[in-house]
Formats: C-alpha cells, structure tokens, sequence
C-alpha cells in the first residue's frame, strides 16, 4: 500500500506522522518522474519542489489560505496533492491536465499565469484586500531565485515592505532559473547560503530583504520537511511579511536531472526516465537553424552581441555562448533590461542580437518602442515560439508579437518560411542599421526549403497561375500551409497566387499592386488577427483605395488552451483544409460585382465554387 | 556681468573657481525660474538638480564621457550648461526646445525617453560596449530615489553588480518621485540620510547597494558643489560601479516650490514665478470629472479601491485618497506592479480603478494581458493623457493604448466623449464583473456635453440625416471635432450620420448594420490607424462581409514631437477641417460602383463632391 494513494486532498498529509513524510517524498519523485517522462514537461523544477510543497500544504490550509505559485511549472508536487493525480496520464495534451495551475481544475489553483516573477504581486494584493476586510488567514508565494532577479519581484517586495499586507514569501532557491541565476542578487543568496553552512564563513550582515525592511528566516534546507515546517509556522505568526529561504535542489532525487549540466532537466519532452534523453531523435528545428547563423554571423561581425534574458539554451545561443563568450549576455529573467541595455549596447556601436520566447517580449513592449524604437538603434530581437507553441497553454502561444508590434514605428518584422529564408533575413537583420528589427519563428521542426518561382519588389512569389483570382499571403511559417491549400483550391478549381512578403512590417508597398491584380486577398498568419500583419495589409490597401477585398485568417483574441501545435493550428483553421475552406467561403460572400471580377478572369474555376 | 553669460559649453565651466559656482548656481535658479513659469515645465525636479549638474559637468568630459539621465525631464541645467540657453525661450513649443535630453539638439544629449528607471540599463548597455572595445571613457547615470521603485531600475542594479562594465550611478534622492517615495526602499534611504546627519544614529549596516555588490558612496549633500565632485571624483577611479547617494531638496531655492506640498512644483503650465500659482484660472479637465464621479462611486461601492504608480494628484486620486485613505494605495514608479498587484486585489474581492498615463500603461502590457485578462478580473484601467498629449513629446504621448489594448482577450474599452459619458461609462466599467475594463481620455479641458439624439445597441447617435451617405464613427474626445466637421460637410453637401459607440472594444455589433446603411465609414480616433480602434472595426465590417468601405482617420505609427495638442491633433488632420477634407476626398476615392450607391442614396449632396 503507498502513502501516495491515500493522500487525495492537503488535509489528508497530516495524518501521516513525521516519519512517514520521507517515504512519501520518495514515492511522489517516483511519481513524477514517470509521469513527466512519458509526456514532457517541467521535471527538474517539480523534483526540487515535493518537500516544499509537502510543508506547505501541512501547514496552510488552502484553499481558505492563498497558495501562489511563482512560474506556475513548479505545482506539479501541488496538484499531485489536491486530488489529480489521475489526471497526470493526460498531462499537457489538449483536454487533458494543464502544466500549470489552473482554476478550472481546482479551488487550489489561483493564478494561471507562467511567466515569472508575478507571485509577490498578486499576494500583495490578496493580502491588502483581506487586510481591508479584516479577514484572518495567510497568503504564501512561493517564488525561485531565478524570478527574483524580474523587476516586478523588486517593485512587488519594495511594496510588502510597508503594505499593510502580511504575506509569507517562500524563497525556492535552488541558485537556477533555466539556467543558472545571475547578477548581484544571485552572489548574495550565494554567500547567505555559504554562511549558514556547518563550516561556513560567518555573517552578520543582513538579508537584502531585512534591508528592504522585511522579515527573514533562513537558510531552510528546503529538502527537510520538518525544518521548513517550523519556519514556516514561524512566518505564518509573524506581524509583518517574512521571506523563508528554502535552499532547494533542482532535479533533486532523480540522478539524470541532478547532473544535467545545462539547466537539470528542467523541462523536457518525452525522455527514457532512466537517462533523461528522449526516445525518438528530435528533428532539426527553426531554432537549431537560427543557433547555426548566429555562429556564422558571430565570426562576420565582430560588433554583434547575444543577449539572453535566462534563456541561452531554449532560444539557441549556447553554441554562439561557447564560440564568443565575451559576446554573450545573459542578464536573468528580465526582459526590460535585455531591450534596454541592448539599446544601450546600440548606442555604444554594438549590435546586439535579443533572443527571447515571442510571449515574453510582452514584458517589453515600452522598451522596445521608446527605449530602442525611438532612438533608431539598430537592435534585432528575435522571438522564437512564435505563434501556436502548444502544450504550455495560454500564456505560452506567442500570438500576440504582431500586433503590438505592429504599434512601433520604424520596426521592421520578418517571419522567415523556411531555414534558407530565416538564415537570410536574419542577415538582412543584423545588417539594418536605422532602428529595430525583428525575426519571429515558431516552435517546431523547420521542414524543408519552400524555393520562390521569383522574387517581385522584396516579396517571394511561391506559387502563381495566370488570371489566378485569389491572392494568399501567408506570414513565415504558414506558407507551407498555405501552399498545400492552394493545392487543394486548385483541386477545387480555384487557383491562387500564393506569396510570402518576408518582411510583414513595414507593409510592403508591392502587395498593393499584386492585391489589385486579384480579386481576393487572403492573408494568413498564425498571430491574433486584430491588429496583426494581415490587418495591417488591409489598411495599407484601404489606404492605396485598392478595392480588392482582404480576409484575414489568423487567430482570435482569445486565450489558447495547451495542446499541440498542429492540432492546435487545425482547430483554428489554419491547416491546409482549414485555409482551404475559408478561401472558398470568402469567394462565396464577395459582393456580386466583385464575384464578377473574379469571374471575368478565372471563369472555369469560380464556377465550381459554392454559392 | 553674468557667470552665466560665459558658459556656453561644459569645459567653460573649469574656468571658474569653487568660489564662483555657489553665484553661478544662484543665476541658475533665477533663470530657471523665470524660463519654466514663463512657459511651463518641470520646474521643482531641476531647481534640485543645480549643483549636481554642475559638478557632473566639471567632473565629466561629455560627449566623450557618456551621462544618461533617468526622466529626462531633471536635465534643464545639463541643457542650459550645453549652449542652449538662447532656445529656452521657445521651451516645449512646436518647433522649441524639448522638455528632455533630445539628440538633434546637441551631441551631449544621448537618452531622450522620459519614461522613468531606463537610465541603469542603457549604461550597463553603453559600459559592457566600451568593455568589449577597451575603450577608456565613464558612464554615468543619474537616476532618482523614485525611479528605483521601479523594476527595470532594479534588473539593471542585479546585472551592474556583475558587468565588466563600470558605471558611475548618481543616485539623486529627494525623498521624492512625482510625490513622496514609498516603499521599503524609500524607508532605507530615509535611514541612511538620518544616520549621516551630525547627530543622526550610526549604522554599519551595508546599504543595499552594497549588498547587492555594488561600491557605495554616501550620502552626500547634493547642493555642495565641491562635495559632490570629490565624491564623482572617487566613483569615476572606482574599479566597480558605485552608486554616489546625492541628497538633493526638489525645487531647492524657490520657495514657492520648496514649499508646495503637493509635488514641490514638480510640472507647472504657465505660473507667477513669485507665488508659483497659474496665471490663468484653469478649466475643468477630464481629470476633473473623473476625479468627482470616483469620489461619488467610492461612497457606492464599498469595495472599490484606487492604485496609482507615483501619481495620485495628476491621476485625479488625490479627492479620493483624502476621503478613502485605506483604499488608496500609491505603489511607487512601478506600473507593472500596479496592475498585477491590482489582480490580487480583485481575486480578494475588491474592484480596483488602477489610474495611470495612457503611455506608461505601455509599461504593463504583459500584466495586462496574462496577470489580469487571462483570469477575467475585475480591474478598471483609467488611462489619463489619451492621444495627443502636448507639450512632452513623443514618450508623453498617449496614441499607443487603442492598438496594444486591442491584443487583450475581453477586455472592454471605453473612450467618452463629454464629462456625462465619462461618469457614465466609468460606472459602467466599475460595474462589469466579468473581466477588465479601460476608460481613456485627454489631457485638456472637457467641453460642453454632446447630448446623443439616441441610443441604438449601445451606440449614441450624435447626428444623423435621412439618407447620410457616410457614417462617422468618432472615438471619444473625437466626437466633438466629428460634429463640427459634420457641420463643415454640410455645407459641402455631404451629409453624415456620426455615432459615438461608447465602447471601441470589443466592437459593437450594431455597427455593422449602421456601416451598411451607409456608402462609407469613416473612423476618428486619437490614437495609431494600425491596429486601432478604427482598424478593428474595419476587421469586424469584413468579418460580417458588409461591403461598406472603411477609412480610418488617426495618427501614424510615428513619433510624435512636442507642441501644443490642438495643433499636433490638427497637423494630423484630426481637426474638424482635416476631418471634413479627409471625408470629401475618401468619398471621392471610392470605386465607381460605391460612388454610385452612394448618389443612388443622397444624389444632391454628392454631386456637390470634388471628383
């Protein structure tokens, strides 16, 4: 009989004495480990957090007490103890459990979001609204080192200095975000840690938090579930907001993660449990094609500077890190910064290379309009996971980077449609020297090269027929699919001119006079639809009174649930059937004279269409 | 004979001896005071910044030596130290000297955003470069005690502390950012500054710069020429970065500033310089408004609170927080926390009214979207200094909000036109349980009421005509510039119906019936074309295939400069005239069929058309 089986809620783990808790630790990393393996996900994180989280959960009662997970990743251990674990054999795939808390699968789960360094600030305003209503209970964040070193952790603990708010602030820290924490935060919970170890240096300097003006209680060996369940306690009975500094493991109990030397397995896809390497041998992505330009490009212009914002591995810059250490930045997870000290960077003649996740540039949207945009400093960011990125859910899909960056002036945007374009307009990229570029790619395999018939006014003509009534643009990496529907559009008789303009902003004048030469224009991106590159197109050629009608297809504002990437991209329409159909219903709902344009040039093939 | 008269460039300045600088100061001030009360500015932060200014000038070689100032708008010295003394004549008009560093106006200007906390990250950004190079120069950041508070200043502490970069931080602490500092920071600066006096309390606990593993040196009294140079002095021979702690008095030898208790003058419009009072009585603003009706609604909902970013007064919260001090919560230059901290409010079961310039929401976007959005909380955004803004330039203005709010799943955005539709839409907004809300509004007087003649599916029509040809949709404050331009096509013989829709987000629905009774659809709004509210009704109109051309009136993706905001809004065609010809001449644009739908409607007005 296990432990494990017997605990289906929190309360159920104080019926298990102190002995026991060991044990069960021990099961739940076996848990886990097999779980994560068999469908990816956040192992390192999870494995460091079951002592942690075994106290938590033993001396808070949630939900009535408030549990905020910092970078939602590190619940697993927390959902595994509020009644899901069957549904772990479902994890990250679409319907099944989230890889994140999520309120619709429990009154335990409060805050969905996953990018980082939030937890402190929702607490400071969950602790000021029961401080108001006089309510009597706790609200605990559980935030990493790693998420420390975000400016919104700074603004959240300079304000739980003096809230009238009471929070009990658990310090996770394992010395890592992805990769190891950086600056002069990271050296100081270095030293805390040194100091209290049983041969360590003495101090009697105070915490940067005790400076700040709040409470302190640590080093906790975060993997001794009875030494942070006392001081734990302690911080639930003091009068004012205490950071508990948990040292904790990553990858803790599980050898391959332990000794996984770039980032402890933090998150992975499906991995033999016994060495942590995947099972099936992951094809060559459009990340792996950006790392090897970047290299190539790092040996042509010596000015050019990675920036990385804890994310070297996952955005593809180890290699050029290994090649040009000295040209390799990574300033934790703070993407302000990035944007602002590669503006900085600009302005000292450098020409720095910002490689981060497209959903986490949101964090730096200021900062990239007026810090580097207003200046014209020639700055490239290059998002990767751009578009539907699949299991990590909504706050994941970088599907928002088109839009608002549609807002800033001067800022040019490619999405390369295969490696051969994304090795080019990378190069275009780091040449362009009057203000900001960017480059968007997605997460997955870059398949093979999508050749031009040729090359008109800066737009790569991919497909075309004479009298062809339909013009598809399609953004980056939709253009295979886009190029597979239009095979299906000719199978249906209605034949398509399909390009990619490469660079979707500024809009390329060019498009005007193809648009003019067709009776539809359909454009095609995997980014919200409002406010994107084919909205912008739409404009453009409202502007140039070009009457053609545009479709946009795209996805809508709304949140996107976890699931994979092409399942994902299907259910919105934006596989080949689904660009396929929409072309053909736009067709069908064109005004009667428009209908008649597009008939006088392709009569044979608008006759077969519906409507 | 003047001191001043001879400095007409920073190396003038070693010319004179220590004894001459207190003199030289005084002319300082007196010219300062009489330039901004004669124009308008910020007058009290640079009343601070005399001393200081003088030694970086004596201490530094600028341009060589690079000196990024944090809020630009404390460098009127560094200007008038830099040969521009002639030019504060014309100081913040169109076509005048800029309210910021600006670097078309000298070589010794190199940051020109006045969004605060950036100047830390461009100097590591502007530091690593010289490191990388080997060049031998010091950069220096000059950054307030307020500017802290914010996130991004604290990311650029984290990785200064471990650059090979060597940055001289001059930290300007006048206890002060717009209003009074806040925070556990705020609170360990105010102990440090105690502990220095002659008979303040020793400490020998490290500042948090210093724990942070940066050089100290401090704090030094910012109005001691010769203290503060021996102290930059240290800092620049330092082999690390060092913050140099200037304590300075905000609007220091000006009494009417020294002695303001609101924000020691901190931005005045034309005043008496010996009272520090406007020479005119000043209109009721949209500020105003909001401020009353939010005093009103803190009575009615008990649960409603504030949150400002270091803004109450300008934000209209000060009524509030006088009347509702326990629900009124100022966090510090730190929007992000702002807003994400109001998510934890409003999952405690609270409705926060978060008040901030439209620009620095620019600062929140990611909280926005995932910290609030993504959980439909009840957060009520109130974003003051919509669009134009004036005379602070191109980071003041606030034309971003419209477009990048339009990325936001389920939020609802509205923009009133009169002092009647603000309070209504804000009790509206307070009211909506089911997500977040924005109202948006000018910095500028509010008007005279435009009563609707009716509401239909939530939409006021202000004007209408049996068979209008053309349908106006005006965004807010734009309303009032419709009407008249309305009136202006009158007379032209275009008749227009103009509709205000209240809420621009989500679009309403019942426009597309309105659109298709109409030949044309003409949008106004104070904010970008791409991506805004114009544009997405455009987008809704094609998604509906209602035939009816959409033109979007707004302002480009492009920096704006300085000026006045009737006349920027009017150089961009969004005064009635521009408005009224920009109608004329999209009527004349349309293709023959339209043109003949609309003379099918109104024959007499459109044969008065051009074309």
């Amino acid at each position: 009989m296990s432990l494990l089986d017997d605990v289906n809620q929190p309360a159920d783990l104080n019926r298990l004495t102190g002995d026991q808790l060991p044990a069960l630790a021990t099961e739940i990393r076996a848990f886990l480990v097999d779980a994560v393996c068999r469908r990816g996900g956040h192992l390192g994180p999870n494995l460091g957090m079951v002592e942690l989280t075994l106290a938590l959960h033993r001396v808070f009662r949630s939900p009535h007490d408030r549990i905020v997970f910092d970078t939602g990743h590190q619940a697993y251990v927390h959902k595994l103890l509020t009644g899901r674990r069957d549904r772990f054999s479902g994890l990250r795939g679409r319907g099944g459990l989230s890889g994140y808390p999520r309120r619709v699968e429990s009154p335990h789960d409060l805050v969905e979001n996953s990018h980082a360094s939030t937890a402190l600030s929702y607490a400071d305003g969950l602790s000021r609204a029961d401080a108001l209503d006089g309510t009597r209970r706790t609200v605990v964040a559980v935030i990493g080192d790693g998420a420390l070193t975000g400016g919104l952790a700074w603004e959240a603990l300079n304000n739980l200095a003096t809230s009238p708010g009471r929070v009990v602030i658990v310090l996770n820290d394992n010395g890592r975000s992805y990769a190891p924490t950086v600056g002069g935060l990271s050296a100081h919970l270095a030293a805390r840690r040194a100091a209290d170890a049983p041969d360590g240096p003495a101090t009697d300097a105070p915490t940067i938090f005790e400076t700040l003006g709040l409470g302190y209680l640590g080093p906790v060996d975060g993997h001794d579930v009875t030494g942070i369940e006392a001081a734990l306690r302690a911080a639930r009975d003091s009068d004012r907001s205490v950071v508990v500094h948990c040292v904790t493991r990553k990858g803790y109990g599980h050898p391959p993660s332990e000794t996984d030397e770039a980032d402890r397995l933090h998150a992975v896809g499906v991995v033999d449990p016994g060495t942590g390497q995947p099972t099936t041998t992951p094809g060559r992505t459009w990340t792996d094609a950006f790392s090897d330009e970047l290299v190539a490009l790092g040996g042509d212009c010596s000015d050019l500077v990675a920036v990385s914002a804890a994310m070297l591995g996952p955005t593809g810059l180890t290699a050029f890190g290994a090649r040009y250490p000295e040209r390799t930045i990574d300033v934790g997870i703070a993407e302000q910064h990035a944007v602002t000290s590669a503006a900085g960077l600009a302005m000292g003649g450098k020409h720095p290379v910002v490689a981060v996740y497209a959903t986490f540039l949101n964090r730096a949207v200021d900062q990239v309009l007026l810090d580097v945009a207003l200046h014209r400093l020639p700055v490239t960011l290059v998002l990767d996971r751009a578009g539907i990125t699949g299991p990590d859910g909504p706050s994941h899909h970088g599907m928002w980077d088109l839009a608002l960056l549609g807002a800033v002036p001067g800022l040019r945007v490619a999405a390369p449609r295969d490696e051969t374009t994304l090795r080019e307009e990378l190069r275009e990229a780091v040449a362009h020297q009057d203000g900001p570029t960017v480059l968007r790619f997605p997460k997955a395999r870059v398949g093979d090269d999508l050749p031009a018939l040729y090359r008109t006014g800066g737009i790569d003509v991919l497909r075309t027929a004479a009298g062809a009534p339909v013009l598809v643009v399609a953004v980056g990496a939709m253009a295979a699919a886009a190029l597979r529907a239009a095979d299906l559009l000719a199978e249906a008789g209605v034949e398509c001119t399909v390009v990619d303009p490469r660079w979707v902003r500024p809009v390329n004048p060019t498009l005007a006079g193809l648009a003019a030469d067709h009776a539809l224009v359909v454009t095609v991106e995997d980014g919200i639809r409002d406010g994107g590159a084919g909205s912008a197109i739409a404009l453009a050629l409202a502007d140039e009174a070009v009457g053609t009608p545009v479709r946009v297809l795209g996805l809508p504002t709304s949140f996107i649930t976890h699931g994979e990437r092409g399942g994902l991209l299907a259910e919105h329409g934006l596989d080949p059937p689904g660009i396929c159909d929409a072309v053909l219903h736009q067709v069908s709902t064109l005004p009667a004279d428009l209908a008649v344009r597009a008939r006088t040039r392709t009569p044979q093939s608008l006759t077969a269409l519906p409507g």
